[in-house]
């Protein structure tokens, strides 16, 4: 100790190292650390650990957050190749998805980093819930879960909560009302295959499918179905004019984080395991409403579809299950 | 359960029914609501438990908070007369002072009703820190910590940080610079005899003593030392105006709450075990500059005080022995 | 300017005295003070102005608030008997309900005041927005509209936003979900006769009433009808525990500001002129589900009601307007 | 106007465009974007504008922040190559220095930059206050200021809040302090040349320079002067780790945007004409501790610097006239 700080300061106990609420985000590029800055500047969390194997980046990153630290309210940033007594622990490693790439030939490659590093942070973060945010990323939940050894309601996806806020966003855009006023889900599989609820979409409890019955369908003049559309295309087009995406899925992240570690039973569109809703029999993760807290995913809410919908679901489970069974753990 | 929510919900996981950072606000009188209020609007923390003795009001103010829930990120908020697994307990209970009543002639009333409460509430919460707002706070701050058999950096007084924030709007009325660009601690007893430090009071570390040198005593011509009365008369003018105080002490309390919440290693003055700082050798609390975390009191900083400043503590701290001397437990 | 100013600052340019989101707070009683207080704790304005006739309880509260500021990121807080330069005006003042007492019973009262305040208001804050919480408050808001000589989509009632979220926070004790995720709206006159508009109530978009037909009728055996039997004896009841109501009518007004002050477009169920919806002929305020933005209320959600719920609706305004008929201006 | 949305919504009056709080940030690289979501994320504006050449980069980020703006209160985000009514304009354009780079060198690139913007900016947003946060800082804070016509007060370089803020941190990882209760002052040019003002380094009014005289010296055993080293290599160090530097100087922006539209009066060390301060002669910006609101800098705080600190400031202004005499408007 400093002589300084030794006139300075009389020590009176042992300053705690934790304030127990601790995240720990696995991968610093751009959605690593939108989600990292995203948790922080909202104050979700007061401590963020950053991990990562690019020990320079890791560094920096580190030293540009510590920086600002007065401006969070004091937050604590910390960074290393593995990180102890998380309560929540996002991972955002794994190889980014490309312009043009469909999301499902990135699974073996990122099994593999996952096999490398949930290992050890179950280990040492034995109370943690698991939020997986690389893609594709119910296959990778599904991964995630099955090498963590940990319950099912703590092993989490991030999916279509952000295909959700997408689309409240457009939906937004065309009447004129606030995206948090605008309801609207999309479930199932984060991507491609993504199936929005149009019977759930409503402003004030008032169904667009009852003003406008044939919305979502070919039928529709309004062609509110380009709404979905662009939802899909979301993700491709932001990655062909900036060259990735960062700042939604860090929000996303952040606000099922802040479910999480508040414990506020939030209902948020989160990848789960879904066998045994909606009539899937096998062993996937895909997102549907579920109730959040502490203890990870406590209720997945059972929606009321189409039997249309409900296929669309299905399709996507198989899909899942059939490239599950190829996985080399 | 009902069989609407067993339609809706498919159970996962039993929910924590705790998030871990569970404050407990005893006594709901104007000071105590106002306490519960700003750390939840403030969000500091998401669970607020009020305890107190009576049943009727407990009940509606649990209730009136309840319903504005939704506006306060979902926090929660439970009523009872005694509260378990909470990380802070703020203790407001008490006789409140009255209009020229002075803050000793409290004592022996409040330590009864602390006899009543603190044993419970630390064997149901055993690794809480404990607040005390109770007046007078320095006396009844050494009372609860003598009644807790906690250790004494986990038993803190709210002390001077109000009396310091006082002082910093004063001063920032004078200047025209925003209080907290204003700096000065106020030190010692909570109240008349508290000890105004001029040689810390600066804006952007320029010290006003070294504009002024005669700053705080009779011969200064612009009489700063004023702000220290007003500062002093605040508690009384606005029970003169308004019946009591409420606002600025439960700002004041959220501040500290937050400090210790969220592990910041904060400085503020709070009131401490001060057996040892400047030549005090009675074991009494009185308010020093302290670094607030989530083990309570870490650090004091040793302040560098005038022989008029010490010899003031110093006699605060011989009265606060003998009416403890006094006390029947 | 002291001497100590001088030496310490260069000034450079006059500051500026406002910030530009003014909001003046009218009244000071329980409800008056909750609203200030929750307006700056949650950061919806950094400047607040308190207007009432009691000079000494204005003064105490002020100063309350102000030795406070350092905690509330230096908000500025002033009083008195007017203020200029607003952007949101909130009137609390009048008569409170007492145990017991109907709404309707207060009107002359509350009118006579508001003739005092409303145009000097107005006169010296010519862009402001009207919100009025005084009870009755569906005919108050009629009566300030009628005395501001504003249009009226800046004329607006708090009205039954509190309600909704008292029947959202029952909604989430009965489901264990968070209220901010349990849908539904009371709409119609704020207190006995709201209207609670049971095809609205939802969960991630899934209708109450697809799962329990019976929903809110005398035939469900689950009684779900009793949330709003209980919205509506919440003010009552909450009268008889602590003697008025506070905390969520504070939280429910700030709301709204932060709605109309950040301009963000969200729904809310406030009192608004309705002459026109649902068949109503009268120049009534009730409250509907209502766009809100920095020009008030831009656009009224055009509800799909049944038949009951519509007559119901009527039957208010038809009330209201008998009301009307009788006050003296 | 889709017939869904008439038939959903009655409209009462036209909806405002504007919050009366834009903030437009001009240039959306790493340093652009930080502030653009540390300003929305931290509620610091609800409206902010993004402006750029690179069309298919600021529509993506665009698109990025508004596909979660359902996560930041319904923020409004806009793109395009100019922006009207805002009321801060933050200029964050410019070449990005490079490893190893000099500030200086970067001067007449960037020069002719912000003449093709700064007078098109102006002309747009009359009452705006342009921070400027491109390197050299100082220097281009005075060229913005000639480009402008805007009077001082109202042109502002964001200076050495960051380099304070990086002393902040520093010191309170010496000292276990939280960085908010670590004062210090960094002043002069952002960059190689800055001047910390060891006088005011102070915890709780305590100057380290009272515990050991010799602080900041060669004399200094030790050797805390290496923390200002630390500060002044803190950007090579971040961009040599990193590639740039972002998250800090995102953070260092937000807290000014704050000062200055929230009106709060909060001293900050920032980029200001300092002709008549210290002795300085020359029409050159540096940075001082400044009061800031709604007016921009409102006052200069005059710190009692010592002979040595004077010159290094001196010869930086006799620098800065230098090069600007060289600059080709």
């Amino acid at each position: 100790m400093s002589e300084v700080k030794a006139k300075l300061l009389t020590q009176i106990a042992e300053p705690m190292t934790s304030s127990g609420n601790k995240v720990t985000v696995v991968g610093i590029g751009q959605v690593g650390m939108a989600c990292a800055f995203s948790i922080l500047t909202q104050n979700v969390s007061s401590e963020v650990a950053l991990v990562d194997v690019n020990a320079d980046k890791l560094q920096g990153e580190m030293m540009d957050l510590q920086h600002g630290s007065a401006f969070m309210k004091n937050a604590h940033v910390s960074a290393g190749t593995v990180s102890a007594g998380s309560r929540l622990i996002v991972i955002t490693a794994g190889v980014r998805q490309k312009e043009g790439e469909s999301r499902l030939d990135l699974v073996q490659r990122n099994t593999d980093i996952l096999k490398g590093i949930i290992p050890k942070l179950v280990a040492q973060s034995p109370d943690c819930t698991l939020l997986i945010v690389s893609n594709p990323v119910d296959i990778l939940t599904y991964v995630a879960w099955k090498l963590s050894g940990l319950p099912k309601n703590r092993v989490i996806g991030s999916g279509t909560n952000l295909d959700s806020s997408r689309f409240r966003f457009l939906m937004s855009q065309k009447l004129g009302v606030a995206p948090t006023s605008c309801h609207g889900w999309i479930i199932g599989e984060h991507g491609d295959s993504s199936v929005p609820v149009w019977s759930g979409v409503n402003v004030a409890g008032v169904r667009l499918a009852e003003i406008n019955p044939t919305i979502g369908t070919d039928a529709d003049t309004e062609k509110w179905g380009e709404l979905h559309h662009e939802v899909v295309n979301s993700a491709y087009e932001v990655i062909r004019l900036k060259g990735y995406t960062s700042w939604a899925i860090g929000l996303s992240v952040a606000s099922l984080a802040s479910a999480i570690l508040r414990n506020t039973y939030n209902v948020h569109a989160v990848s789960t395991l879904v066998k045994g809703e909606h009539g899937i029999v096998d062993e996937v993760y895909l997102s549907l409403p579920c109730v959040l807290g502490r203890n990870g995913v406590s209720h997945v809410v059972k929606q009321i579809l189409t039997s249309e919908e409900t296929k669309k679901l299905q399709a996507s489970a198989i899909l899942m299950a059939q490239v599950q069974a190829g996985i080399k753990f």
